[in-house]
């Protein structure tokens, strides 16, 4: 089957009609479709697929229990009307690539898996990567027993719901001393690529990042008979740090985002009681994120003192800074190098990944392919065919140097 | 039954024990336990109650056929956790007065009827007084047929799953005809009262006021990986837009708020498509509030430009200030005073009301009940027992007034 017939057969699955964008949210009727897609494709090609405890699907070619074996792949679920490249690309390209290789005649001298990582968004329960955290024990089954959705609903309900045993998650040390080397490929999330004029590019690392809760209390209030000078309004202070956000991250080249709020109790004729809104900010380098973070904590403190609101400030996430394998890293550079001469562009990302999560574990690496927009998370989120082609192609040539004689 | 036990009675009806506060919102289980407990109240009197063909309750003493009744009450139902006197201390007194006018012996030579208006609030449809807008052909039955609540609900949907007949709605002529005059009891949404020393006053007017969407649409985009000068984030005009209603407000003593919010996917790590926030807005007359509200949109206009964002502005709905009846405010406050010779406070307000619909087709007008704090549409809202029995007492003055010989 072709990168094109691949494509074109996940293309509608979990698809918006109304948005144009992809609710492919974890233990989902959709999550499920992805993942029936998945073991469909691994059965085509003849690969073993099996799930593992924390609900990743491997798809292996050759002996798991060899050990050192060379794993490619990335995750199928999505953001909230997200686009269609984030994620699935990898996923896709990764058995193109293996088709590739077949047509090349080539022999593998490793074993080599396929991986689709469950929930790396977060979208439903506010966390990324849990697929990958827990396996390799950076989540505790206890913490992720507590995850809980927007309606409710906790992690273990929602595994238990899709079939999966949620008492069988946690930490997956065998598993993981079996992988010698991850490459994920990832659609590129900025527009570093497209500047440069490449198509695919390596990753040197992943900014540092997190994500705070900041809960304005203030008094819920009538708005129409409440004189200004009598109210207490979380909104005025939630306002004003959204804006003191920006400043920050401008001032220090970062990245602060507001991107997700709720209200109570979102009346029109109410003055709020609470105002909650999630900050997302990312940095270079730990001192810049830490003084983006505090310089905004700071702001938002003297906001709702001067508005007679109380402010709770909670770091809900945090992931440092990721430097991927150097060796590995010099690796691809020069294996995609080798048939133009040319230097192939190395940069860092303001996104977090599985990669960044295996990273801690096992020698890892990620390719990227070209953005002309830069738009992602977003319905608008694009990759020319002729890229994804020479991204497939890349990701072959690096496999084949990795797992081949 | 005592003011006391019919408080008592009401009281737990639709209060959330997460809040404390009540979500009595049109048409659901809590408005048919209010519903019924208004006929309970009827039924015990002696009152002949009906339910007129836009869902508002009615219990008559004497033959509404006569005419010239004299007609007082309000609403049961509530905004997003509410407090439990907006509304229920109108109808809870009116029922109390009647007691006391018996307990006096007095004798009726007018129809007196009690009347509960349905969704008064608005808190479900995002239309204020709907039951006496439609009553009185200040809502059309198209537009009202149009409404949708948040989880895409229509009224005719939602009042057909509650037992009413939504093609049974329209204007109602005939029975406002029968009204000589509405005297609507209510607890104040302000501080007046409470700074002058007063236990009840009486009202003068209605500030105009309506409600304003304002609809900024950006770009959806990657959180981590998207440069701040490639973002198109509406969440930035937003909360400069909520600065700038406070500024306009205070410049004009107006009132404006942004209390509601909807915001397009709401994801953690992801910059907003769309942010939509509702303007509630209130001047003493209409001068002042059309300055501020043009001056809002000229503002938010200018932020939305400077940052990319597309913006559409559109009026949910408005209401022109309210005099209330000269001559029957006049009576009111010389009823009031003739015991004391004390002169009663007349005072304005920014809330809307069911009285303020109905004054454009009979006599109406309005009691206030002291609110120590001010403090309305919350849970916090309050007045004290003695407050209450003194507004009974004085609903009952002016009902004797009017309707007794």
């Amino acid at each position: 089957m072709s990168f094109h017939s691949m494509w074109a057969e996940l293309l509608p699955v979990g698809r918006s009609s109304a948005s144009g964008g992809y609710r492919r949210f974890a233990w989902t009727g959709a999550d499920a479709e992805c993942r029936a897609w998945f073991e469909d494709q691994a059965r085509t090609r003849g690969l073993a697929c099996e799930t593992d405890r924390n609900g990743n699907q491997w798809a292996w070619l050759g002996d798991p229990a060899a050990g050192d074996a060379v794993v490619t792949g990335s995750h199928l679920d999505s953001v909230p009307d997200g686009g269609a490249f984030d994620g699935p690309l990898g996923v896709v390209s990764a058995f193109a690539a293996l088709d590739e290789l077949r047509r090349r005649g080539a022999r593998f001298a490793r074993p080599l898996a396929i991986v689709n990582f469950g929930d790396e968004e977060g979208a439903r329960f506010g966390l990324a990567c849990v697929g990958s955290r827990l396996t390799a024990g950076a989540l505790t089954v206890e913490d992720a027993h507590r995850l809980t959705d927007g309606d409710g609903i906790t992690l273990p309900e929602a595994m238990e719901a899709a079939g999966y045993d949620p008492e069988a998650i946690g930490p997956d040390p065998e598993r993981l001393a079996r992988v010698g080397a991850y490459v994920e490929l990832h659609v590129e999330q900025g527009r570093a690529l497209d500047l440069t004029g490449d198509a695919v590019g390596v990753a040197s690392a992943i900014w540092p990042h997190g994500r705070w809760r900041f809960d304005f209390r203030g008094e819920a209030n009538h708005a129409g008979t409440t004189r200004l000078a009598d109210r207490s309004d979380p909104m005025m202070s939630y306002a004003e740090t959204v804006l003191a956000a920006r400043r920050e991250a401008e001032l220090a080249g970062a990245v602060a985002t507001f991107g997700k709020i709720a209200v109570e109790p979102n009346g029109v004729n109410a003055i709020p009681s609470l105002v909650r809104g999630w900050l997302d900010s990312r940095a270079a380098d730990q001192h810049s994120l830490d003084t983006v973070v505090t310089g905004i904590e700071k702001a938002a403190r003297e906001y709702a003192a001067a508005h007679g609101v109380d402010l709770d400030v909670v770091r809900e996430s945090f992931t440092p800074v990721v430097e991927f394998d150097h060796a590995l890293r010099d690796e691809l550079a020069r294996v995609l190098g080798k048939d133009t001469g040319l230097t192939v562009p190395v940069l860092g990302t303001g996104a977090g990944h599985d990669a960044g999560i295996l990273s801690a574990r096992v020698p890892t690496a990620m390719l990227f392919v070209r953005n002309p927009t830069g738009v992602s998370h977003s319905p608008a989120e694009s990759a020319a065919e002729d890229d994804c082609v020479a991204g497939v192609l890349a990701l072959a040539d690096v496999l084949e140097g990795l797992a081949c004689t």
